[in-house]
């Protein structure tokens, strides 16, 4: 056995907290896999299975986020709790860094930094709100949940980084909801397509956006760049959020982890 | 609080011994879930967030399989010791039912399980033979590892079944674990395509086959039916054990869970 402090670096372990909902969840560890490769490309490591970061996902039975925004009462059935639950089990697998894989779910972001003031947990909001002020962009259109909208989770952001928000009116978040709850969640990606779209075209006709944030991890996993679309950038926070996720993972790895050290 | 009697059982906890490699993981949840969603369709369960059972995803560096297959030296550099501790905090985050995402780990496959008598540890292997076999299907060819080909992982089950099993050549494997190692785990998705095609048509025009099974959890990330292999189907062993596990997950599902008796 080689001492400790000898031992190469390895990136760091990180956890992502999913099941909000599963789909999504899956996807984003697609989206954290890919980030890494690209970022041991930039870094100059060679890509093999054991150079990626130690990561584990927690897809855990979450109550709605959204439901849980609009029902304040002292024992309505919050998200917190398990949610809780589910980033001290991470951290008691040895993540250092966490991500959400929700964008309503980052209501609780600063509840979760608060009680595991170890680890970092991502502010995926906070990530896309700097990625589009860094990429120069000045007004984009958000769809989102219900939730996120009520709670201004991207508006706030946006808001910071001087960047216009433009959100639908309440008969076109309904629709959202649709897409997002009968559609996505309920295993029905036609419908949630044609509600996304149909919202997307009233986005960038009201407010001649050409910039869309998919606000909610649902929406990217039915609604894509495609011809009736033409004009529009679609962002998916998940990416962003990922590769931020990466970028950490690799952060702090030393000299001697990388092949021309060794 | 109700008593622990009358709560409704919900789907059991489930892991995924997953980073071999990190893609193929990522790729089985994905999996996972859909078979999931297929599971509740099937019982009757209406489709939401919280009606996935909870499951985690370990992706852990472990060391290489077929490497390891081939250098059983004691002190050699071996998986079992990393699947071991992963699998066993699997079982410590609650996990009843494990599958293993990665075929030649299979070798391994009944020391977990010796290891974590409370746990049922899938064997994707004995998977794919009983699925073949319920579809009447008596001979396939195989890609795979060379260590999975050394190991006899899918030869025996296969004979057990009375399924004939047939294997390329020296040169051919050669091809696939360049188109797994240095295509799929180093992230060139083009090269693997060639070489998993290539070895295909070899093994259709050889032998007369029309099933292939993809045994590796890389090939199948690179490899899809398309006009240039028509006449052959392609088996994925992702599918067939993400489909035992949510057979596992919901199989205790009592009757109170389920929408009539609520």
């Amino acid at each position: 056995m080689l001492p400790c402090t000898s031992l190469p670096q390895a990136p760091q372990v990180v956890g992502i907290l999913g099941g909000m909902g599963p789909a999504a969840g899956a996807d984003f560890v697609r989206l954290f896999v890919q980030a890494c490769t690209d970022r041991m490309g930039a870094l100059g490591i060679p890509v093999h299975d054991q150079a990626y970061p130690e990561h584990w996902l927690a897809q855990v039975p979450i109550p709605d986020r959204t439901a849980a925004l609009h029902d304040t009462r002292p024992g309505a059935h919050q998200p917190a709790d398990p949610m809780l639950q589910a980033t001290g089990r991470l951290a008691a697998l040895g993540a250092r860094v966490v991500a959400i894989a929700c964008n309503t779910a980052h209501a609780w972001h600063g509840l979760l930094q608060q009680r595991f003031p170890q680890m970092t947990v991502l502010h995926g909001v906070q990530e896309v709100a700097a990625d589009l002020a860094l990429r120069h962009v000045h007004g984009v259109g958000l769809l989102a949940t219900q939730g996120a909208y009520e709670a201004g989770l991207y508006q706030r952001e946006l808001k910071h980084r001087d960047i216009d928000c433009f959100v639908p009116e309440p008969p076109e978040r309904d629709q959202l909801m649709q897409g997002i709850y009968d559609g996505v969640k309920a295993g029905n990606y036609a419908l949630a397509r044609q509600r996304f779209e149909s919202v997307s075209l009233v986005l960038q006709q009201r407010y001649g956006v050409s910039t869309l944030i998919m606000g909610c991890t649902e929406i990217p996993l039915a609604l894509s760049e495609h011809p009736r679309l033409e004009g529009l950038t679609l962002v998916n926070p998940s990416l962003v959020l990922a590769a931020a996720l990466a970028r950490h993972a690799y952060g702090n790895v030393a000299q001697d982890f990388l092949p021309a050290a060794q």
